[in-house]
């Protein structure tokens, strides 16, 4: 597996913007396996910026290390919008950060389903922003979007990494 | 950076003993940011013996996620053998796995000492055998070693991620 330049850029681009602001990076990771966090620390001095990562292999552990309900687990399946931003959120809980990123997808060979193929990929970003205009709550605010990469299982991964990496650039 | 073929020999020994013990794994990682994590889950089906890991960049993590003690950290530093064996005990709580890998090192190119110089990396394995002669204690088979990598930051963290799944492999 080669680790893309393009990764790279990404980080030097969201490394700047988190310093600027104090902000730290916490990364959670289901399909991608800590891919995300990897790239992030491959980085000298990315300790200045990112706190920790974890990888929610096991769905108990969305639960247990994530605080993603169990409710909402069983409602709309690990590879989902709405756990994906809840495991964006559990991440800064669980890690002190103030940006996070959280990757939920199929990675196959095996695992696809008609819904929810190989390649399906939910990213979810959450960033506290201490002084968003025309927001009364104190919660970060979570986007997620989802994706259908192509390739091997190895692909789909340093896809998902990065394209984690793009959103999180863009909603900083 | 290029994935070792060395690194997924490992990982083919270490799942079919884990599987044939009905064992999972969890990895608890500063230095290599995941990357022993990532290693795991590029095998297909890896969830079937591997249930998670935790990047713990910043100390504050490794107490609480990890249950490594203020103390333990004060006294021997991040990077001893008493802490890196408390983050492999650690990670079996956190994640429910009866099989830990823990690794924390400095990668550099900044943080070395003449005591901890650039390249030193300590690396534990934790074990829960339910039936191993002679021990009274239900705890897990702990056990550490300091290696001393050479080369770039990226080559050392390959190194110890390496290190630790060979580590693995003998203590299973």
């Amino acid at each position: 597996m080669e680790f893309p330049e393009e990764g790279l850029w990404f980080i030097g681009r969201i490394s700047r913007k988190l310093m600027a602001r104090n902000m730290f990076l916490g990364a959670a990771e289901s399909c991608t396996g800590g891919l995300a966090s990897v790239l992030c620390t491959n980085v000298p001095g990315s300790s200045l910026w990112f706190r920790g990562g974890i990888v929610t292999y096991a769905d108990a552990l969305k639960t247990s290390l994530l605080n993603v309900s169990p409710d909402l687990l069983e409602r709309h399946g690990a590879v989902s919008g709405p756990v994906v931003e809840a495991m964006a959120a559990g991440i800064l809980q669980a890690t002190g950060a103030t940006a996070g990123l959280a990757i939920s997808g199929v990675a196959g060979p095996d695992g696809g389903t008609p819904e929810k193929p190989v390649g399906a990929v939910w990213i979810a970003t959450a960033v506290c922003l201490p002084f968003a205009p025309g927001r009364e709550t104190k919660g970060p605010i979570l986007a997620s979007v989802l994706h259908h990469f192509t390739g091997y299982r190895e692909d789909i991964r340093i896809k998902a990494a990065l394209a984690a990496l793009k959103a999180l650039d863009e909603a900083l």
